[in-house]
């Protein structure tokens, strides 16, 4: 069953060619089309398009429905090019002519937009629940370890002293950024496309102030011909958000991958983390780190995908839009695993207390003392040079107990600072 | 004269190499150095670091300096690697010892992270001023042909009727979310890093509270070394940013061009927006939408090329991250010139009011002509098999005087909507 | 059973995150882990690594395997990490101890690698032959076509003249620069890299000559960190030369779907190879075509995505080069369909032969007529003066039995030379 | 003056946004059109369309203007649009109507097309032989230090042993799969599009053939369409070739900056290639290999740039090609800056010969130890779990004087047979 099925045969080769694996992704969003047909069978009964008790059996058939998606009970045959036309037979079969009237007033353009919109809406709330999550476990991570020291590096040169509380807490504050876009998507996404048709509207009295209501949608994507550009766009928003995240998780992932390494030796992880062989039992490969950061790269290119997909092609739908969910689904899944599997790891990171006692890092400490001379008077460029003779002379003594004072540095981390604004972040 | 000399001469080869176009890049950059050298130096006095009658005399004379930038006659000789040693050479010239000492509890890290990110906010400030007015502008035109119908196509094939109420309308509202990364990207830069110096903060007991207020950020990047990890990602959110407002425009430029084309004849433009020749007087090219498009497309390029600059670079300052001041500023640049040519180009468009006479556009119609048929109460397969019939049997009639009524139809543009949706988005 | 166990199971959630869908994936490339195992154990018996008796029996052991994989009846349960381990346990089952030999001097790593570079070659050659079938099928098409004329644009402005001949041609010529970066990519994956093992060889006296030989390599990829390099390097070759295919693919589909546009209507397909709907008869909507355009789009991001993945990892074996797999087998196999539905349909096209009948083409022939006065002996600037003043005053006729002559002209397309250059590109 | 003008001004802002930095560019670009314009002179004397003695002043006069551009004399005032209007500008000057005779049978598109791609068969040339010097040094080191050992890594973790031999030879292999890459742009720029005018010919009896052999080009590009959709689809093939030994000097530069660190501490250079300071005297700052890597990674992303402008345009020339320049121009210089760099400074690499001394590096023998107990007969499963418990017991020895025998082993580097490669590669 084809909906533009004209009598002719196609042949199975152009058949498997455009239908592609949109069936397997249309058990993703299976449920929110239901979603989305309940409000609309509603509303056809509201203006009247249908009758109320023809809305009443759409609405209880479509909760049936709705409970075998929930089930996993819901399949998509390959007689069926989508969950729109199983969705649509299921109806048929269960109410005869109503379940046709299902489709008045709207096409399937406006039902696959309103079904990712929702699906979006879901995922992104999701993923703004697993960074939340993450940003917790870090801040928690800072506070325990905050005392801790490492070296800071430049230019992957020993540098300055750090700490644990700098290195966890920076990430946390950087996930914050990233929460702006993943906020900016959502926006995006929560405006209702339904009743756009297939890009112009319709000659229907249809309500659209009700359907918006009805699903949760902040406020509609009025202009239909915008509803329809919103195809594709609404994607690239969301990937906008995610590789936003996926690019501080990828960082912090290669931080590790790093700080493994017998050359830094700053944290280690417990053997379930970790694979190994026995005949190198120093080696505890980071395989779930390197993957985090290969998966959070590749969500990084999302954004470009989906450009390519959609550029320099006018106004108006195009089949080319359709390839767009096989790019998005598999990104968003893919930056939940990431997120997920991040804070599971991260809970059991061991940090090492000890390693600035490493001569080789004394030399950390040379900046602290050169502003020790500058706070007592001396221009920059003058302690500049004084110091440079003192360690040139071998008269250099690092000072270890380190103390820095303002806001954000080692010594006051303005944790409760950083709280406050992922909580305004968050209220975005 | 280089920060970092150590008294051996460098290669001439590798100073080419490793300057490159800092020095015309950092005239753009150099007014907010000056910013934020004044904020630093009066801070400096208020804690007692300097004197404050050592204050006033360095903020008088970066006042001075500031107004050097302000009437084009600050320049970087070769002789200085970049804006910051020029400005130091400028302070000490006037002040001596004084002027050395502005470079206190700074670095040159943090002073690159905050000029830039003052320069950002204002570079997306006019932008999204720039967007609200070809907003405006395309809300007028909505308005003022918004009885003009045109083909609406789906495909590329002529499918229902639209209009320009619709056509220009469509890329106003699109343009507002748009806005939310733009908005997204100028919060994040709204964050003071000023501080952090080479990213891991100093023992000196400055205030980073009120340089935030003196400069006008909105809040702290608390975390030092988050601070420098702006380093890059500030850019990146600003790119992310200004490519959501370029796809629109490239594809605006696409559906223009086309447009144009004597194969639809939709729309055109005085002679002085299109190059032509005498011998082809038919012809009117539209380079300037042609150009709008590749730029806009090449912007789009922008946070891919971010990307590979910056990812999979462990935490801490890269000399890498010196090159992306050379992406981003001519993107925002691109930018400004679009939309100022793009709004410019748009006040002179003429819409062909009579492209509907064209009896190829008469099926545009059958869509309106079925969905009389279910309002009158017939299923919707139903009535599409009807209609199949009449068409193919040749006794269609297009009704051209259409109605559609619903929220964001042609009928019902619900500009007003807009234009709230617009002042929300602008305050958020 | 994993091959790096150490006796301490590992959590279920990191299994599923770490092993991904490489068992799907390894379905497709098993048959080459079969045959570089099948090389490498008449090497270890060559070289008295294991018996020749034993050499025997796992060629004997591989050959089955080989032939259940060719047969569908091989499969990887979840057990089983990858392909590697599940041959390798099939080998220990049929053989005992013999079977676990087959390991010796390799590693999981120069598997990989061997099986990848065995499996991009078949698909490189694969892809060259029916580039080869599209570039004769264009050929056909062109000569068929060649008296068909059909206007030429600049900036989709009508300009001049064209032909189907030239249309057509021009693609095929097109694709033999799109051939040399396939058989580039084919060179890079032709060098043998089994014995690199870990990525830095081993002590074993292992002869890579000798299974360059039996696998048919035409080199070896000698250096054994070279080798190793190669993984994602090899991929990104292969993803190089069919982004090129991709990126000719893609503008025809672009032409074609504007030129079955009723706004255009200079080609058209059979009902088999379009979607329409009863409706709108004149609808005819090139989803084969749009498809093809959006997959091929799609693989024009696949390099991007590779450098994604691999950029900016220090030399080594990286978790990450694991996903590498997953980006380009798929990508491969779209390319395949593509050309195989492009080849496919393109049989199928009818051109319009009446298209410059219509008088809004009539100034195409502007530009021959003042090409004939600079024949005549005016400088070609007045000439252009000229004409232009004739154009204005409504004197011009256009002489549509044009006469192009020159090499690769409409009225010398010059098919045959074309024709020799892909001989040699084939040769190449 | 523009060569499209109609009589009436342009506004200026439109003329600075459509003419761009063209001004700059075709400076590089010009040596190249007087060529062309040399050999397209000779041919039209050669076929009557001019005179002999018009040909030979033609010829002259591009002679000494040719003479001026290598001289630096050559200027484009803003008065002209580009080199082209310039040049043609200088030859009316010169020679009277005799000079507007060399825009006979050619367009600026053509005219663009044919400087473009000798531009870019010389700097490919340029950039072979720039990869060759690299490789003849990279192989030279490997030589001097091919005893040298250093630590191999797989996951960042210490693995297996690897020698300074491998490593810098490992990169030179890699570099010959980079020129095939090379060369295949070579290749496509290699066929002369001179002659196809706007893109469809002209009824002009010229003779491409002849301008083939005159400009030394290997073959034409015949068919007119395919030579002016070559506009862009050249410069992208020139981005494929220069990305792929972008991406092998970006990788080498991540492990220069690596084992630079302190943390490794494998190979220095001398303070001239450094930059540093006088209180952090262990910093050496390798700014010249971070700026390698980070130009690197920018041309990786030319390719996707060019994509991005000329994706989805119909067939025909778009003012988009324009920006294309843009993007290439500069990408071929920064590769020819970073190869000269990377070969300057990799001349004065000083290898760590002590590495090994260091006990953290003792178990990367382990593996070796392990072969020879499969080498004595025991399956490499049974091996494995023996030496896990001889290193759990404490009792593994490292034994240093490993020998790897094979074909590309740190024993047996192949160097020849590596060398041999390159030149075939040459030879493609």
């Amino acid at each position: 069953m084809k909906l533009w099925d004209k009598g002719f045969s196609t042949d199975k080769k152009i058949d498997h060619f455009t239908v592609g694996n949109d069936r397997e992704l249309d058990l993703v969003l299976a449920k929110y089309d239901v979603i989305a047909s309940t409000s609309h069978a509603k509303m056809l009964g509201k203006v009247g398009l249908i009758t109320e008790e023809e809305a009443k059996d759409l609405v209880k058939a479509l909760g049936e429905i709705g409970k075998d998606i929930e089930k996993g009970n819901f399949t998509i045959e390959n007689d069926f090019e989508d969950m729109h036309s199983k969705i649509e037979f299921i109806l048929t079969e269960k109410l005869g002519d109503t379940g046709k009237k299902i489709h008045s007033a709207r096409s399937r353009n406006d039902q696959v937009l309103v079904a990712m919109q929702l699906y979006l809406k879901e995922e992104l709330s999701e993923i703004r629940e697993q960074v939340k999550s993450l940003f917790d476990l870090l801040m928690d991570l800072a506070e325990k370890h905050q005392k801790v020291l490492l070296p800071g590096y430049t230019h992957l040169q020993i540098a300055m002293p750090s700490s644990f509380g700098l290195w966890f807490s920076a990430y946390a504050e950087s996930l914050i950024d990233d929460l702006y876009f993943v906020q900016a998507a959502h926006k995006i996404a929560d405006q209702n496309p339904l009743g756009s048709a297939a890009g112009y509207g319709s000659s229907f009295p249809i309500d659209r102030t009700f359907t918006t209501a009805e699903m949760g949608f902040e406020t509609l994507k009025y202009n239909v011909v915008a509803a329809q550009m919103g195809r594709g766009k609404v994607e690239k928003a969301a990937a906008f958000g995610i590789s936003s995240v996926a690019a501080t998780l990828s960082k912090m992932a290669m931080d590790i991958c790093l700080y493994m390494s017998q050359n830094f030796d700053f944290i280690s992880f417990p053997n379930e983390l970790t694979t190994g062989s026995s005949i190198m039992p120093h080696k505890k490969n980071p395989d779930v780190f390197e993957l985090i950061r290969a998966k959070c790269n590749r969500i990084q290119a999302v954004p470009n995908q989906l450009t390519l997909i959609t550029n320099n092609l006018p106004s108006g739908y195009h089949r080319d839009l359709q390839l767009v969910k096989e790019v998005i689904v598999p990104a968003l899944q893919d930056m939940q695993a990431c997120l997920e599997l991040m804070t599971f790891s991260l809970k059991e990171i061991k940090v090492n207390p000890k390693i600035l006692d490493d001569p080789k890092y004394d030399y950390l400490f040379s900046v602290d003392t050169l502003n020790e001379l500058v706070k007592s008077g001396m221009p920059f460029r003058d302690a500049y040079k004084t110091m440079g003779k003192a360690i040139e002379n071998g008269n250099f003594k690092p000072k270890k107990d380190i103390e820095h004072t303002h806001e954000g540095s080692l010594g006051n981390l303005c944790l409760e600072e950083i709280r406050v604004k992922m909580e305004k972040a968050l209220g975005f």
